[in-house]
């Protein structure tokens, strides 16, 4: 069986609400047809397992429909699906257990706060190609967090500008360097040019230094068929790594590359947002990542503590352990990537709070670039803090010792932010 | 240049929230860094361009990110791209204009509420391979709308037994018949085995009457490649429709069958509502169905007047207007699908409502299946109903002389609903 856990929210009763979800997304019809058997409903039929009550609002979720109700029951609605009656493909699933619940009428409010999927789901979907793993062995990094940086501005650079800022980011040491999200083949920076403009720093990087480092390009495209070319100049150019924008391209787009990809799959998820924000509608982080890790992303960005965004911490810790617990297999985890106005500076709570661990790419865009001693005392300040926090060493402490990092305390600290 | 409004509510400043958005998600950066040019910021910033006020929130849309304010101010900020920005990729157009800014700090809402692109979009896309004229085509339908019904139930159903019920519906008159779009290939009903049940009937059906009745197979899978081999085993029997669960297959499935595709695709949004249902978020079913109809789905699924989801009359009006409305041309309007709890009495509203033309696919399920003289009846009332809408004569009128509408209005008129 599939279980799948709403948060419902409705003036009327939510029994009776969850007894219709149930129906709706199953057997049920809205008007009594011929042909309704009691053996295809055993069949098919999804079925209320659970039902937990939670104190009401006083608000609704979907104010529209609210009426003059002033009191809305709230309960965590668990409703397990045959696995028959639905099947593997995910966008069955989706369909079924997701998508065709936000439709259904007299609720004001529904999340989707839980999915347990049965293991024949992790036989029909390949996961990541390199998770944690691969993304050490590629990049070299062993015992602390992988460091990464964004080539900024977002938009606007020719290849040969773009070129010559990794150039600089190159030499300051860092281990992961990626496009913008929003970069991916504009007129004025197609991503062949891009490719052939910097890929020859980081093989001269790697016979230099004996470093390589990995560099994901913008690939996502709508149509598949283009996309796997992005992914093949990327290959041809020896490059290792790709940025994919999961949710603009889907879950066909992400399940075709990944059947065929030799790249490093580093996922971002921009449009995720408006389906989690309000906390009385859509969906937990922690059901989505499911779909995107069976599909084999391998990199998966998740925010990070005090980030520029609205998610508060509290969300990213659930995030991050979230795509750190495996769902069938340690192997199907991807490396989590903490981002957004990150400077070294979150490394102490960041790695108290998400299980002492440094298995993450951490990914500074101003914290590195913007440190006053250049992109290399960026890197080297980042470095330090993550030290800092590995042997509880409270950064002020360390930085006396540490010029980089004091210098990095001195411009982001206090709110200054990265 | 590419036009998006973004309906924005915030405690703070609407005017620099719309800036903040506009620099975001283009050059912006959140510090300043080496290389920002004036040059690249005009070859690649967005810009706002104009600020509508609207009346303030006394609620916020985003009630955990009000803190203490009680006044929301609003306002239609509209922000044009430069296309050599973006490009005409549509994963490309949604990270940029779209999913990324559902992140943005420091607003209580945000919805998309307006999208114009220039015509480079038109010859970068295919747009629908049939719409109207080929859906017309394919079932030799004029002058009135397509009727259609769905198979009930939903799900469970062994594909002999969804074979009968199609034995029936066929000799019901009915134009369209679809499958569940919760119906895709379930152990118990592999798509090869409806497809082998099914199309003999249709086949025998055409034979004797002369009447090629489409069907639409829920062909969704979120591997491109095995949705295409379901593509093709439909083709291969002398089928010619196909329902796609659009959201759940993503922009990259749609876009990689229409490449391939010669079947009629007819559109299911399941998933979409969540999307738009709180009206100060999301974006409008306007903005959304562009992506669809660029990517070339031919049929849509609208809603309809009083359906059995949440969805208001005057929402499915308007989304009406939007898919038959030309984006560049007519040949990029979808046919419309009404839907939902329809029996023929929703007819004349729909008709004075959506601008008095039967370009549409009238899909009745219970409306139907369950009337009292069988499904034969069920199509002759829904017939004789949209007689009486085009004609302007009262239903009740027109029952006089019609007792299978008779019939019906007996069932399911006065809120009873089918």
């Amino acid at each position: 069986m599939i279980h799948i856990t709403y948060r419902i929210e409705t003036p009327g009763d939510v029994e009776a609400l969850a007894r219709k979800i149930a129906s709706d997304q199953s057997t049920g019809t809205f008007v009594a047809v011929p042909g309704e058997t009691e053996e295809l409903k055993r069949r098919a039929a999804a079925r209320v397992v659970a039902i937990r009550h939670l104190p009401p609002a006083d608000r609704a979720s979907l104010p529209d429909e609210a009426g003059d109700a002033t009191r809305f029951n709230r309960a965590d609605a668990e409703i397990a699906y045959p696995l028959e009656a639905v099947g593997t493909d995910l966008s069955a699933l989706m369909t079924i257990a997701i998508g065709g619940v936000y439709a259904i009428k007299g609720m004001t409010g529904i999340r989707v706060v839980d999915m347990k999927l049965p293991p024949e789901f992790a036989a029909a979907h390949p996961g990541p190609q390199f998770g944690v793993a691969g993304s050490r062995r590629l990049t070299g990094v062993e015992g602390r967090p992988i460091i990464g940086t964004i080539v900024k501005p977002a938009l606007g650079l020719l290849p040969d500008e773009t070129a010559a800022l990794v150039g600089d980011l190159l030499s300051s040491g860092v281990d992961f360097i990626k496009d913008d999200e929003k970069l991916m083949s504009p007129a004025y920076s197609p991503l062949s040019a891009r490719i052939a403009a910097i890929m020859p720093k980081i093989r001269d990087h790697e016979q230099k230094t004996g470093k390589k480092v990995m560099y994901a390009f913008g690939i996502s495209h709508t149509d598949p068929d283009e996309m796997m070319r992005n992914h093949d100049l990327v290959v041809a150019a020896g490059g290792n790594a790709a940025v994919v924008n999961i949710n603009s391209i889907g879950m066909g787009g992400v399940a075709f590359l990944r059947k065929r990809s030799n790249l490093v799959l580093h996922a971002h998820r921009n449009g995720w947002d408006i389906l989690t924000r309000h906390g009385g509608l859509g969906m937990e982080f922690s059901v989505w990542q499911q779909f995107w890790r069976l599909l084999g992303v391998d990199q998966f960005q998740i925010n990070g503590i005090r980030v520029k965004y609205w998610e508060p911490d509290d969300s990213f810790v659930k995030s991050f352990k979230a795509v750190s617990t495996p769902l069938f297999s340690r192997e199907d985890c991807p490396l989590p990537v903490v981002c957004s106005g990150q400077w070294g500076g979150q490394a102490p709570e960041t790695f108290v709070r998400t299980g002492r661990t440094t298995d993450l790419l951490y990914l500074c865009g101003g914290g590195v670039v913007s440190h006053p001693g250049g992109a290399g005392a960026g890197v080297r300040a980042v470095r330090q803090a993550w030290e800092a926090a590995v042997a509880g060493i409270p950064l002020s402490d360390y930085a006396k010792e540490h010029p980089e990092l004091a210098q990095s305390i001195e411009k982001f600290a206090d709110g200054k932010g990265a």
